[in-house]
């Protein structure tokens, strides 16, 4: 790993271009929103999105100098090359973190990993009020026990993914549901978090405490260690004890 | 769910075709052997093989009519069509029980529910004990502490695998490995478990612990309440809350 | 096991003596108001009290003789003696089933057996909604996705427990908390089942819903297998191996 | 939290002083042996012992001023006082380390946060290989896949403890037994590791291997954020939405 945790923010990037609303908010799109609040602490944050050129941007090379890649899509996730898909997925086994962000839920990176369906409940416009469950975890340093988006969509439960190995926050909405919005995964030698906020039509990745957690997962989600691809060895067995 | 746990035994039925030694042990396939000790054990089951038709067996209404499915492939992983194991990945994800044997941990079933590279160590020819880790899981009732295989083929550590929801039995090998080789997960509605033994050279499907196993996994990964396949619903809020 | 699940409801039973509205509500006491609904249902439930006796109703026969014991308390839970509780744990330890009911997360029994504080956040008078979060559990099968109770006492996190093993309600309040509401647990050989639901002031143990739960809690609870108290015992090598 | 992590290393100190054998490889007790190892490795370690003074060397102010504590007992567990035994359980879930070491496995500090009976098999004498399960974690970093223990005591399952939140390594036996030798736990917002290696009769904690776990242990043992004692607060309701 190199000095700085170097992060690649991939964007579906639609949104901010057909939409007035959403260019509005991120007019360079929303992954150099991210990027550029990463650069300004201490990250070395590149920006990578689907359009770019036949990789998405995604290059073996890419993701091989990519600790932790940011993920967000939404209506274009069937348009994102499957062998693109797994190239990603086979580097979050072999050790890259992957932050996968709101809509992204349904990307075929996270799916692939999760091998679950991904689906949930939702509904545009609430409030929402993130609960810190566990207040020990990385992801959670330096936040209040409970922090509040005035404005947002709402996900809730079934979430239907495997059983988190931590999950860091619960999300309350007024609209009367709860979601695990904040959950982590492990697979292979990779970290994964799936954080729900970050709808395009709301300024919510300019908020201070989501800046933050988005800061303590990358932090979280890096590599320890050696990046490695598994295969299947056939190693000879220990020779004092069988003496085969 | 019928009055009888109905399965479905998936064999890919190479090797008990090509291998003499294979056939002795086997000589209607290993499908035809477990089918054979759960019929004569209160459950309605039939068998499946990659060679039966274009489905590989495994049509949707073959699949819908399934309570749980056991699986055993071995060199033909890759033959499995891409469409038939997303239709069994999808009938898991909606309830369906899926039971996966052996060298079945590569098959495109197991690796695409996992999410990980389900990759290990093995070697030809070991003793084998299992250790019953989980003495009240559901799987192991009617078991001793400990059994043994006095041939088998090694299958160890690290095993690529998330974090299970149960570890049930940890193997131990005279060769000097240790192996998680009776697991359990969960993805979406649907139960799974992965249990090593299996080798086709060996007649491990005639031992009665291993016989007590597989009935108990039956009935542990039948589904309970209604199949469903999930999707993404748009509820309206809770007026009373809200007032919107 | 006998043949029908023969259950222990422990009461504190001082609020249904001392306060006119719970008694009005309870007035045989919540354990009898339980024990009612289970002998209706099928189960064999008795009752257990704080005051019965020098041993809380809690002997060595009656706890051996019990597959599952709920437990409610509020605010007496000091005056548990120490020997019945640990005797309460023992036997959860060595297999008997424990569903502890709402102001129960500060009893003795519990704590212990958790190794947390187990606090949580608590506000009298709101409105509470149930989601389940895990609909293939057997605790929540012939539930809807999520139901409501008027009036309740609001229960919110941080809750002080381990991770549980399962999560099976999420609940949401209208004053803006959420709270694991229904969790799951193992120690030893015993399963053990936490419900928030459940405040003396309100008539929630007549609830439809309410009931389902508790009645699937104690099938769940209920024990597999011998019920043993466990030791360390000293086991020879495998001969064969090491040859010593 | 300092600079450096404080540790301080516990021992009940008796096998040292009584047995000549355990004598000449520990001559100033286990604690100096491990804790002159980490002051050598930028760590701050202090000693505490069962005979020290009435509070074994473990006052409020040691324990407050302790980041990790190290904890080493056999024969005198039943001597450890009550009120020093929940002290430290306090401290552990508000914040502090606790790395739990061989057959402090039974002490009252452990089996008080686990909540079960931490029983286990054991035989003297046997040779041990470790395998890391999970290489990724932070108590794995720098070791090889796996490693062995010339001379040992045997630890065996079943280990009646709940489930881990990580298991780092599975111990092999010569004598035919599997062990989950090195697990995990969270209680509160302190961070728990059982490592099983570590019996007196043999210079294992001076191993180069054992030395880098017990180091990785203590840092990642060491606490996240404030350290705080949990109670039940009662906060009003959210004033926007419920207009009460």
């Amino acid at each position: 790993m190199a000095d700085k945790i170097r992060v690649t923010v991939w964007n579906e990037f639609r949104h901010e271009q057909s939409i007035e609303n959403v260019r509005k908010i991120y007019p360079d799109g929303i992954h150099r929103a991210i990027a550029d609040m990463l650069n300004a602490n201490g990250f070395e944050a590149r920006c990578a999105w689907l359009d770019q050129d036949e990789e998405h941007g995604l290059s073996e090379e890419v993701l091989r100098n990519t600790d932790v890649l940011f993920w967000w899509g939404h209506i274009a996730h069937g348009e994102v090359r499957d062998e693109v898909a797994d190239r990603v997925v086979q580097q979050v086994q072999a050790g890259m973190g992957l932050v996968v962000l709101h809509s992204g839920h349904l990307a075929k990176v996270f799916r692939r990993l999760m091998g679950t369906s991904c689906t949930l409940n939702w509904r545009d416009g609430d409030r929402e009020r993130l609960w810190v469950i566990d207040p020990m975890h990385p992801i959670a340093q330096g936040l209040p026990p409970h922090f509040e988006l005035p404005d947002t969509e709402m996900y809730g439960e079934r979430f239907d993914i495997p059983t988190p190995k931590d999950i860091v926050f619960i999300n309350w909405y007024a609209g009367g549901e709860v979601f695990r919005g904040g959950v982590t995964f492990e697979r292979g030698r990779g970290r994964i978090f799936y954080f729900s906020p970050g709808h395009e039509a709301f300024p919510i990745f300019y908020d201070p405490n989501i800046q933050k957690v988005l800061r303590n997962a990358a932090v979280w989600a890096a590599p320890r260690g050696e990046r490695i691809i598994p295969d299947c060895p056939n190693p000879a067995a220990m020779e004092a004890v069988t003496g085969r």
